[in-house]
């Protein structure tokens, strides 16, 4: 039981039960545990309300799609949960059954009032009808075959069949007397089977990033989330980060084939992953939404990105993209309908398409910011008036990219720092350190500015200056890629080598959190409003799971706003794209906010550099202004144009 | 000059000239033979009306599609022509320049006023547009680069372009400035192209026939046809008629395939042949429409035929189906538009809806027929009040299939007899005579009959019936193959062996004539209208071509109207095919049809049976009733149901 958490169950008539949760519990488990009543009417799977919960107090995880289809969007806002979908991963107090008329077994159908709450609406687009034809009698008759299947569907179903379907109907038509099931996508009809395969209906939703890949094959019908597969893109052999995948591809086509073909690979891969997973075949997956940054997204279609890798970096297509998954060819029904996101700009992707819709930016009356941090980081910023988008060059560093002893963050990774009278690092996996993340680096260097081992212009403490204390001051050495802060020393667990921090991984550092950051000012100044009219500022994306928001506020990646304005929103990404693929609502709003959206281009704004350099800086003061009483630069200098 | 036929031009001033015409020559090609002033304008390519003359008397060609394109359906069933497309085949007088006032150079195009005439409106759906769009441009853009094109188009252009297509645009767009050539089907862009090609716009019309295959390669523009493809089809060698090519694939997927296959390099050589005849690429194909019988129709789609080969025989689609080439696959512009024209019933296919099209017999005030003479013998009869359709099985016999000495009308068959004293043959080619083909058989029995060597019965004269003369006498014999009548003898011109018409041959033609004239009967009885009240019975397709109308009406192939009322079409299906090709009205205007057209199923006729056992008989006294005095068997004692 290594991991465990006490949790604290309460109830509204004031009952109160502790248990320690085992690691990897949910709720639901400790609920159990506990001998607390809990209902679990669906069996744990996410598809109905009884076990709703309300986490009074510690941490809590991003909501999964489950928690928004079953609660909506304001009840996880204020930390309501699913017990069987949320992990235990703090010490917690948990309101068992918390009082609501409406809570109980319900599964959600298209009867729902959505103007009665903001859960999703299930509506995929995808529907399954059993229908009883007969094929044509009598030597009078003058219908086809499929005359006699389109007979039995509503008025308004699309009589032009993909030939495949098309072929399909003679032989379905006889098999089974003419029981047979017809799936449709909206009006179109996209498969016909022999006998009633109602039940199954299923669809995937892919978030093709440029580093890793993130599946989830869920039931159309119900919402549910059935497997969820993911890896790193196979395509990163041919470049880490995006513009080396442009330059890869750049002016060559055969570059763009071998490219496609990986990741499409990949996601058949994947494909085939989840489906034997879950034990369901790829030929009843009938919808799959792919979002991806502009790159991955062309890429996957097979459109030539040479000049999405060149100002103005335009994409070659911002449509609400459908295409039949035979066409690419991804393993799927041949009819399956792949839905692309839609783009807003060369750099603001699908990706930040689907964050938008997962975070319902869009619907908040106050302005909110949602920031995805990668290689490119893409920040959206503004309420329900008008929102407002930008991307920015991050560059691989926060990835542990061009970093000395950067690494994944992965085991082995030092992902957090301590620094007292020593240094104290906790390593990903308890194992022994290999290298230092992206949230290492973040936390390293908020530790290395509070102990006045950088300063706020990230200069490490020069020889010459008040020494630190030993421990301390022993650490900052001249070496391999020059002056450095040693975090952990060879000879340390067998350690042939130390693992440090130099001058220049210091450097990239800025760099990016500068990018982010100046992206964040750029849009608030466009907005002309002050930081603290920030609402709130999610976070989204894998990376933002794990640094440290302290930190990250503290050698200003983030703007200074209060720690409880800034929220973690889970793989927004991937939970935007399943909204999709669950609901075509929400798949056709993306395409209207996509064409909302003012996109602005930073590099193009004049006052931009001037943010840019200032952003470099972290808080605090540079030692050049301590020890020569120089005015300092910083933050109270920052260019502000509106 | 060899076959040369004189053309007697004169005037509507009265002026008059005479002029011999070698073989092969054109009206216009005799006008300037005899100096007859005559236009030309757009160089005898049937693009403009200016070599419009009236035939006076004579022979004369059935329409080309562009003396209906250029004079309209009234004037081409008025005997009007253009010179530059019809050939002189008899002794003929043609009035030059015939008097009306709209004569003269005129490019059809979309501003002619169909209520004015009745010529076809070239509306192919194709249109070729040379736009110039820019690249996005500047940093603040938020466009994508097909924004930038769709911009350039109509406002009702559909923004869904085929994924192909989709992948030019980024290249196109950069390669000459943003000239680009953006080409659309009714409202959706097909293909992109940088710089200007609008003038190249191409079409292929095919008819599909069980026995062989006809193309034409079309400018889409202009309606010049361009190049005329044909030969057998490549699946013959499968099965000669419709029934066994069935019931090859019949059950077997992988027959079908093989089918396919065959169809579809088959026709994929003929779009090869015909754009290298007129120096275009396929890739400037962008619309074929195809046409054919059910049979023909399903397998070129891979659709099982399995079932329209059992009772009742129901076709598996009616539709009027489009899909790009690159599905089937067709090598032309990969998204041009394949259209099939749609069936009426399983065998009353699409190559039917073509003549019901290229005849216009659904305009007609009186009552027409039209009937194609096959291994089915499609009849439609009716006017514009109603039409009503049927499919008579003749079985391969009229081309010449499980005749002894049968063979296709090719070099060296047998067309045309002439008895007197003794027999003459008429051979294809003026060639040494192979064999007998269809037309030749009905010719020979028709002129058996007048001879009285056969009876009303069919049956050859026998020992001891009175005897003929000499020579004729003598060609009765027993041989190989049973009694049978010799056309040409062993040692004639080398022969080894006799040409003969047995016994068994003419069962083998009164099946097949029987058929189709029972299915002419059997919808004058459902119209309930008598012989007389039919205006026209136009024969279609490539055998009408070469029977001798009068030895048919003899025979009772066709039923007896003076042989006046009997017209030629030409092979209307192809002649259809063209003109859904040029005219969306047309291919629209065919669906419409096909859903109007009734049915009648022979088969289901509980009168059929008896009409089709009175049709097997010959008009004419029955050997039997002549010599035993027995009241003859015969049409006046024809069942009459309506």
């Amino acid at each position: 039981m290594s991991g465990g958490r006490t949790v604290q169950f309460v109830t509204a008539a004031g009952e109160s039960r502790r248990v320690a949760a085992p690691a990897d519990a949910t709720l639901l488990d400790a609920a159990r545990l506990a001998h607390v009543e809990m209902d679990a009417t669906c069996g744990g799977r996410g598809r109905c309300r009884s076990c709703r919960v309300k986490v009074m107090a510690g941490e809590i995880p991003p909501p999964t799609l489950q928690d928004t289809l079953q609660l909506g969007h304001d009840e996880v806002h204020e930390r309501f949960r699913l017990a069987c979908q949320t992990r235990v991963i703090s010490d917690c107090t948990v309101m068992a059954m918390p009082p609501k008329a409406e809570s109980g077994y319900q599964i959600l159908a298209g009867d729902v009032d959505l103007t009665e709450d903001s859960r999703l609406h299930l509506d995929s687009g995808v529907a399954k009808r059993l229908v009883a034809a007969k094929a044509p009698v009598g030597e009078h008759h003058q219908t086809s075959d499929l005359d006699e299947i389109l007979a039995c569907l509503p008025a308004d179903t699309d009589r032009r069949l993909a030939l495949d379907v098309l072929r399909k109907v003679p032989g379905a038509l006889r098999k089974d007397k003419g029981r047979l099931t017809v799936t449709t996508f909206n009006s179109e009809v996209i498969d016909i089977e022999a006998g009633d395969t109602t039940a199954l209906a299923y669809g995937m939703a892919f978030d093709i990033g440029t580093t890793s890949i993130v599946g989830t094959l869920m039931d159309l019908a119900t919402g549910e989330q059935l497997a969820a597969v993911g890896g790193l893109n196979p395509q990163a052999q041919y470049g880490g980060d995006l513009m080396s995948r442009i330059a890869f591809v750049q002016f060559d086509e055969s570059k763009l084939v071998t490219l496609r073909a990986k990741i499409l690979g990949g996601i058949n891969d994947f494909i085939k992953e989840a489906c034997a997973a879950a034990g369901v075949s790829a030929e009843n997956v009938y919808k799959i939404v792919v979002v991806g940054n502009t790159c991955m997204h062309h890429i996957f279609l097979g459109i030539d990105v040479t000049y999405v890798g060149l100002a103005p970096y335009a994409p070659a297509v911002r449509d609400l993209l459908v295409y039949p998954a035979r066409e690419l060819p991804l393993k799927a029904a041949p009819n399956a309908k792949v839905c692309m996101l839609p783009i807003v700009a060369g750099f603001v992707g699908a990706d930040t398409m689907a964050c938008v819709l997962a975070t319902r930016i869009y619907e908040s009356e106050e302005i909110r910011a949602l920031v995805d941090i990668g290689t490119n980081g893409e920040v959206v910023m503004g309420s329900r008036e008008k929102l407002y988008a930008c991307s920015a060059p991050a560059g691989p560093a926060l990835e542990g990219a061009q970093i000395r002893h950067g690494m994944r963050g992965a085991i082995g990774a030092i992902e957090k720092v301590a620094i007292g009278e020593d240094v104290a690092c906790s390593v990903i996996g308890d194992a022994p350190a290999v290298g230092i993340c992206g949230s290492g680096l973040i936390d390293a260097c908020a530790k290395m500015l509070d102990a006045r081992i950088i300063d706020a212009n990230g200069l490490l403490r020069r020889e010459g200056s008040p020494p630190l204390v030993p421990a301390l001051q022993s650490r900052i050495v001249q070496g391999e890629g020059g002056r450095q802060f040693v975090l952990v020393r060879k000879g340390e667990a067998g350690r042939d080598h130390d693992i440090s921090i130099t001058q220049a991984d210091i450097r990239q550092l800025q760099l990016a959190k500068s990018a982010i950051y100046s992206g964040i000012m750029m849009l608030r100044d466009v907005m002309g409003i002050a930081d603290e009219q920030i609402r709130e500022l999610m976070l989204c994306g894998g990376f933002g799971n794990y640094i440290s928001i302290e930190s990250s506020v503290k050698i200003r990646l983030l703007p200074p706003l209060p720690v409880e304005r800034i929220t973690y929103m889970g793989n927004a990404a991937a939970i935007g794209a399943q909204m999709a693929l669950l609901s075509e609502t929400e798949r056709l709003r993306a395409f209207e906010l996509a064409q909302q959206i003012e996109h602005v281009a930073l590099a193009a704004r004049p006052e931009f550099q001037a943010i840019f350099v200032e952003g470099m800086n972290f808080t605090g003061t540079p030692f050049d202004a301590e020890e020569r009483g120089k005015p300092r630069r910083g933050r109270d200098a920052a260019v502000r144009t509106g």
